[in-house]
């Protein structure tokens, strides 16, 4: 396994780092193609977003720079970039002056069943409920412990996703992924602002959408929406869209929105 | 600086641990005096309850004597444990068969001003709020983002903690604190079922005044019987008690309840 730390490879990880300590950072899970990262741009605006409102310091040229070398060096697979708060050996204080580092490691490409994409998955009805905390919501930073609880609820080889509700049981997205609602022609997403990651696959399907005329709304969802709805599907940065077919004992169609967008999804992650 | 990992100093710590990945784990700050970490049982109860919590496997025994090793060693100075969910490169389902990881990381005795157990401190106003989420609340885990975040709301000298109020708006805690209000003779300490950290100097002084014959309430608190409170202090395993003095435009007197506590919390510490 390759792992670059600040761009060099094969260094050795403080265990000072408040990536461990707090889970102060954020991380990217980037598919490469042919030795090229895919969705680049999107992935960096989304790191900027979360360095900002973190208060992070992260270079954007180093980092591009970076993932491109590491992506041509990876050829095929998957990138997954960390950027933490440096090191700390006791104390929430940031460090001063502020620090950061990157880390970076690859892996084979995912191997997921062909027939998520192909024929639909069923959703796990987790139990573990999102808390809202508006100062976080959106970020693909490294708490993630309520996705590590809502993942292991299940074992079972049938359910491929996981169906994560707020504590005020709002539809709100994946385990692993965004979620997807169509009705009525109209395509439905959840509004990321109180929990939730926003994925880079997510800002392109809405982009996607936008650019060919769908309607959109991007709001709170409840869940007798879900269970009404004609089409739903799943989504991320690497295996693209799922759509999903089953939910406890109800059952959706897949879509002929959701088969139009996985296609042009599909493109783009084979070019 | 001291590191040792499953029992062995100066292992390399692979940047696959998932507690860099996703804080997929819990830790311990432990006080060691004269070569004995403090309030062992404690924390070594607290510890076993979070990996209940989360399904982390922990072998009691391997901790025990390993922290006992590690505190002869350092002699005097603080011992850092995370325990973390060892090894994961993608996905958030937990490596099977279950494993966990040990990280000890010592450091020398915290510097404290000595006025703030002795005169008293002020408390900081954060903006942060901590959000709700029954699953974790009152785990030390390795998700924290909000405390990171509190603690960046003031730099000066003057706050030597802030205070924590949830989502709701209720009283919790400190940033890296316990806080205890007295009003009319009752001990008054937030239930934190929905979010916050249960200290072992928490536990400690709730078994004190128990075994003294105090009344105590722990319960949901709000932010006016913050402000009427008799007496307020904050509490770890680091420094013990510190009296809280002023918060914003509001004093308290150091009370009787409050310095009878630190001296017998005192002793504990430098037993």
């Amino acid at each position: 396994m390759a792992c670059w730390i600040d761009g060099r490879p094969d260094e050795p990880l403080p265990p000072t780092d408040r990536g461990l300590a707090y889970g102060d950072g954020l991380f990217e899970t980037i598919a490469v193609r042919r030795g090229q990262p895919l969705l680049l741009e999107r992935h960096l605006a989304r790191l900027g977003e979360g360095c900002a409102r973190l208060a992070l310091p992260g270079d954007p040229a180093s980092i591009r720079a970076e993932l491109l070398a590491f992506s041509a060096a990876l050829g095929e697979g998957v990138a997954k970039l960390l950027l933490t708060r440096g090191d700390g050996l006791r104390g929430y204080a940031a460090p001063q002056p502020p620090q950061s580092r990157r880390i970076l490691l690859g892996s084979p490409p995912p191997r997921y069943p062909p027939g998520n994409a192909a024929q639909g998955v069923r959703l796990y009805p987790c139990r573990t409920r999102l808390a809202e905390q508006p100062l976080l919501a959106g970020l693909k930073h490294l708490n993630r412990l309520e996705q590590v609880l809502a993942r292991a609820e299940w074992r079972d080889a049938e359910h491929a996703e996981g169906l994560m509700r707020d504590l005020s049981g709002r539809v709100i997205e994946g385990v692993f992924s965004n979620l997807f609602l169509v009705r009525d022609g109209v395509l439905l997403t959840a509004d990321l602002c109180r929990c939730g990651v926003a994925g880079v696959m997510r800002a392109e399907i809405l982009e996607q959408a936008e650019r060919a005329g769908i309607a959109l709304q991007v709001r709170d969802i409840d869940f007798a929406e879900l269970l009404a709805a004609d089409e739903v599907f799943l989504c991320n940065s690497l295996y693209g869209i799922w759509p999903v077919r089953r939910f406890e004992e109800h059952d959706w169609p897949v879509g002929t929105l959701t088969r139009k967008l996985q296609g042009s999804i599909r493109k783009l992650l084979d070019s």
